[in-house]
């Protein structure tokens, strides 16, 4: 049975919606959870019956929002240094934590290392398209300055995801540029097209907007633009329910109207939610890590540990490492 | 009275949403407009009251969109050289183009010159926020890679923009990076970031979700990367009103639920609506040049001109001239 170790404390809400959130899996997946942290806050939150089902390790330390991602190496007794750990030594399949995400990806990077052929790892996040299908964009925030080498990387490492995990036979993989022509790009994307013309399933440039219109499986883009990208989106998103809300208020009628369409919001926010995707996977590390947001609630950590028993369970690591060769082959 | 050449026959649809939007600005500005392209296509579109108050000057050549912006100065015959050269003789104070975006920045760079004190121009764009007021967002696609000295003279750039032409007393000034923190960034806002401390106006690094909770009024940025957040944020618009488009039509409910919602679709299509910006600024040359969708209709032509007119009624290129001397001055 995949075993999932979960950073119990690291979360801006303290365990409840982490407990919360592996209670709610426990009833749907089999799997063994692994709650890292503070027993004594832990246990109140777990009704009986589940306490033979969760196995419980004591961290002490927990690493705040505020500390610095380089000080986590030090922080030996922290939930999430002692989670990712139980991964190194083989004692759980992957991790979970919605704790300061820089050090989730230090420590997972350098307690799990990286998996042969890749030289850095990236965060993987799954966006909503107009078809329903979600696109596989990477990376959005694990690495800033990215060499040509690394986007190539990425576009392999997004298409095995995208083969493995959302099963997709043959994804399409898109290099994100300021325009679809081969001459677009800045220096960095220009090279990186070099290097993955002709690797199967690339198509070359894509735009920002193919991130959403299902057009492109797989994009692949340096982490300070993915970041960007990512947060554009929840901006644009946030900012028209926002002024939709605004609008409705105003006039009884709209209100009527908005009662009556009660139940497209509802879908249109489960779409677009990212509770409904749980969490991004850092990809490319010996393992499986899972980084949630902060502010998860139960539902977004339900969905990260479904994210990692799937992941876990396609072995993409070992097609990644087989896909990383292929591609350096085809230059030699 | 301000004077605007239109390239009236650069755009995707030919000359007739460009010659009825400059009708329709006539209706409600004062200026004389100057219509550059072939008279023949141009005058059955014009009703006979406004044929003596729009100037045309003949041009047979016209740059389609899949010319290299690089041809564009030896096609001293094409609408948009000429309507540029207008700008450069004297004889028209700024032009609008919805033709090849590429050939209209690099002749406006070249025919009309840098302002002093200006590396690079960049186009300016207007994003719609969640107060109503929009925010300044720079550069969206003049220049990739660009170097820490161009993102600073944007901001400044921005900042004169901001005040100026929108009004803004005291505008805020953000550096567009991958968190807010100081730390955050890639190597060249960080540069940028020490350039930039100290300048009036400035808060330091600011999020991809920034530009629309109108938390800040300017926003700089690299061409490659504002390009990406603007076509991502027109991605996700489109994306969810194709979504909500989607759910109404599976029940009768939702669809009378939308007849009585209908102001409210009407409301935020009106602020998302690129039409109603009309066109982006390429700002830092010597004159004014309006940058238009190349699918621009009759009324973002007509805002366009506006754009045009506001640019050069309020003089904010002997601002920036000013403003980017205190610039360099500060690191003396």
């Amino acid at each position: 049975m995949v075993k999932i170790a979960i950073d119990a404390m690291g979360g801006d809400f303290g365990p409840e919606p982490i407990v919360n959130g592996c209670i709610k899996a426990l009833k749907k997946k089999r799997f063994t959870p692994i709650l890292v942290g503070n027993k004594s806050e832990i246990l109140p939150l777990l009704p009986k019956r589940y306490r033979d089902k969760i196995l419980i390790v004591e961290s002490q330390d927990i690493i705040a929002m505020s500390d610095a991602a380089t000080d986590a190496v030090k922080r030996k007794e922290s939930s999430i240094y002692k989670a990712v750990d139980l991964v190194r030594d083989g004692q759980a399949d992957g991790v979970v934590s919605a704790g300061h995400s820089g050090a989730t990806m230090t420590l997972a990077t350098l307690r799990l290392g990286r998996l042969q052929g890749v030289s850095r790892p990236a965060l993987v996040t799954l966006m909503p398209t107009k078809t329903g299908r979600r696109s596989v964009l990477l990376d959005v925030g694990a690495n800033v300055d990215s060499k040509p080498e690394h986007l190539a990387e990425f576009a392999v490492m997004g298409g095995c995801y995208a083969e493995d995990v959302l099963g997709i036979a043959e994804p399409s993989i898109g290099l994100l540029a300021n325009g679809e022509e081969d001459s677009k790009g800045n220096e960095v994307t220009k090279a990186a097209f070099k290097i993955l013309e002709g690797y199967k399933g690339f198509k070359g440039n894509v735009e920002g907007g193919d991130i959403f219109n299902g057009s492109c499986d797989v994009i692949t883009c340096d982490g300070f633009v993915g970041n960007l990208v990512l947060k554009t989106s929840e901006g644009v998103a946030s900012t028209i329910s926002q002024l939709i809300k605004d609008y409705i208020k105003k006039s009884p009628i709209r209100i009527t109207g908005a009662l009556l369409m009660r139940k497209v919001f509802k879908l249109l926010k489960k779409e677009i939610d990212y509770a409904e995707i749980g969490g991004a996977p850092l990809i490319g590390i010996k393992g499986c890590a899972i980084v949630s947001h902060g502010k998860s609630n139960a539902r977004a950590i339900e969905n990260a540990i479904y994210q990692a028993i799937d992941y876990v369970d396609t072995g993409v690591n070992r097609h990644i490492i087989a896909r990383l060769q292929e591609l350096k082959q085809k230059d030699i």
